[in-house]
């Protein structure tokens, strides 16, 4: 695979160049690149529309195209995207810690870029520049495997942003794409040990079930959200049903969606009958246990509903006797994403909130909340599930490391 | 693999039960376990007499069979070590920082235990009573996959430990370990993803490039170490001399010794001579490139000789013509574990730690002091040369990760 490690090669020379840059120049070629593709705007929908027609010659779902298309508009968000990473707070040069040790040592604990990051993502062409914002503004140079679908879209906007970062005088491997869509070289891509620090994979649970399993670099998982929301005995009904259909219904598509419901068995007969109501007038199928059925009509459970990530108008409901149950019940199907209990009572609140083993975890909001944004942090990359090194949002931050600077006079260990 | 899904099954129990105890209970324990190290001492000596015999019988090397054998006073070692891992601050359940959002979230990052951690480790049966004082003490159930070599000794200290917290009322399965030494077993417990959080392979650069290529879990990387020493032009003679003899030669056998020197060639006239006469007291062989021949008489270094962790009495040699070339040259063999500078230059110096990517980087001091005793921290599990979550020296913080918990009072997205 000589392509592949020439593109490795340049993207470890390039990251030490990256490192060097001060936060001005960053931010200035970001403000330089958004210009350059609303600049480019009628460039990217001549090339976009390619990838449009070959998808709807193959079929594509309207759902997919839809993702797939790039508008005026759509420019002008990848664009602004750019500019609010412009305006965040560059992580790079930060001293975390500082140690004076007895025998003179000083040792700072520095923040310091990942170097190489490798993303292989599916179809929305944006994540090209979203992607590249964020791995630019940490000092990193980053490698991008876009899904076959958005090629062309993908190389017009790589190549606005090379075209753009070269008129700055900053090295154009900053960003580089493979362009290919050969598995076997995705596969290579995932051994790239030697030059690609961190992978991010970011798509659907395949995408990121076979980047796991291939990968030898170290891999940071994003996106699967199986996310409940329990409702005490104790509950406020009102906030219960507000919570609910607000995870459940304001964006079915994302990973912070509500996609089961656990229920105690105490307050069924006053939620139930409400919440049915209220999710009919947005078409939710309900798949309810036995005991939910005792109150509403709806479609028999099975255990694999528990385990389905649904992105759908469908949810699941599930009753229990206790927080304790609740909690258990979460723990085996919860994909550690975002997890709330809706309660007035402080005990249970406590008890879910420290037990239940995810990235976010509720008391009284809904797990839609579960955004770089939301959060005050800024954009983000993905949304980790895993528990090594990040978990939750991942902005800024999480796509550094960290290096350990000892400072002495000829100090020697006993 | 039915006994490997148990052991998971188990250990995923035990987690939540761990993640509970308080710092006193934790503590308590440890203590616990280490008088019950000491006062099975006989029991101890006569399992591992077993395992030396074995070695013995298979002609292992002698410095292996010293790894492997315990004495009575390996074993207070071994007590000792837990507590001061007893005395060592709890990391569980920092609050790491608090947001307060606009509309009213409060949001708090808590320290977390990581939940399941999996160790694969070569001969010395000590680490198997260190892991486990480690994760313990981070709230964590470990799962340990000792080297076959000392499996009677692994499960003798297993079970002198399990019993002790089995009698202060804690989870045996806060430790368990794999007693079978098939390979296909330990294959099968790299894919063991559902169960284990985090592996930690500590050995041979065989080992942990095996565990890097095979496992699935998370996985960090630690202990390769060559290092280097870059003598620059503006270098104090004597502290040079100090600080390559003490790196080099302290200990031979450990991943922070010195490995390889880089140095100015302004200066080699004048160091070279000194040196090799101090190395050789010692008896160091040095391989050298041609311009270290010039000056002094030594065996001739190979491309293959920059990139080998000798662990032994030898050292490479290479000159270069500037703080550039050495920092290239170093970038380019180093296992990013310790690297040193010797300067009074402060801009040398400088460039040195920005540009060397490594988890250690000094100036004027010997790359020894790459050690969690050493930099304050206390007991490390191994040092980190990957540079996702945790880099440089490992301790208790290192064995956590953290959750966000989101205290609303019925808020929605708008």
């Amino acid at each position: 695979m000589e392509l592949l490690n020439k593109l490795g090669k340049n993207a470890s020379d390039a990251k030490y160049e990256l490192q060097k840059l001060t936060t001005e120049e960053k931010n200035h070629a970001l403000c330089k690149v958004a210009s350059a593709l609303v600049e480019e705007n009628d460039l990217l929908l001549r090339e976009n529309a390619k990838d449009i027609a070959k998808g709807e010659e193959k079929g594509m779902h309207p759902a997919l195209l839809d993702r797939l298309r790039l508008t005026e508009e759509r420019i002008k968000g990848m664009a602004k995207g750019l500019l609010q990473v412009a305006e965040l707070p560059d992580p790079v040069g930060e001293i975390i810690e500082t140690i004076e040790r007895p025998n003179g040592l000083r040792i700072e604990k520095r923040r310091v870029p990942m170097g190489v990051i490798g993303m292989i993502y599916e179809s929305r062409p944006n994540v090209t520049a979203d992607a590249f914002g964020l791995c630019f503004k940490s000092g990193n140079a980053v490698i991008l495997k876009g899904g076959s679908d958005a090629v062309c879209s993908n190389i017009a906007i790589a190549g606005i942003i090379r075209q753009a970062l070269k008129e700055e005088g900053i090295t154009e491997d900053a960003i580089q794409l493979i362009e290919s869509s050969d598995r076997a070289v995705t596969r290579e891509f995932m051994r790239m040990k030697e030059y690609v620090d961190l992978l991010i994979p970011r798509g659907g649970a395949g995408l990121i079930k076979s980047v796991v399993e291939n990968s030898i670099i170290p891999v940071i998982e994003t996106g699967t959200g199986n996310c409940h929301i329990y409702v005490d005995e104790s509950a406020d009904i009102e906030k219960a049903i507000q919570i609910i259909l607000n995870a459940k219904t304001q964006r079915i598509g994302v990973c912070n969606a509500c996609e089961s419901l656990v229920i105690h068995e105490n307050i069924k007969d006053v939620l139930l009958p409400r919440l049915a109501d209220a999710l009919k007038t947005y078409h939710v199928e309900i798949r309810g246990d036995e005991k939910v059925r005792q109150v509403i009509d709806c479609v028999p459970a099975t255990e694999e509903d528990y385990g389905t990530e649904y992105l759908d108008y469908i949810i699941s409901m599930k009753t229990v006797s206790s927080v304790d149950e609740a909690v258990a019940h979460i723990n085996k199907y919860s994909t550690r994403h975002s997890e709330s209990i809706v309660t007035e009572k402080k005990e249970s609140a406590e008890k879910f909130l420290n037990e239940v083993d995810a990235a976010c975890v509720y008391a009284n909001a809904s797990t839609r909340f579960t955004d770089g944004f939301e959060f005050g942090f800024g954009a983000e990359i993905g949304i980790s599930t895993q528990k090594l090194h990040a978990r939750g949002p991942m902005g800024l931050k999480e796509l550094t490391s960290y290096k350990y600077v000892v400072i002495g006079n000829g100090q020697v260990r006993c």
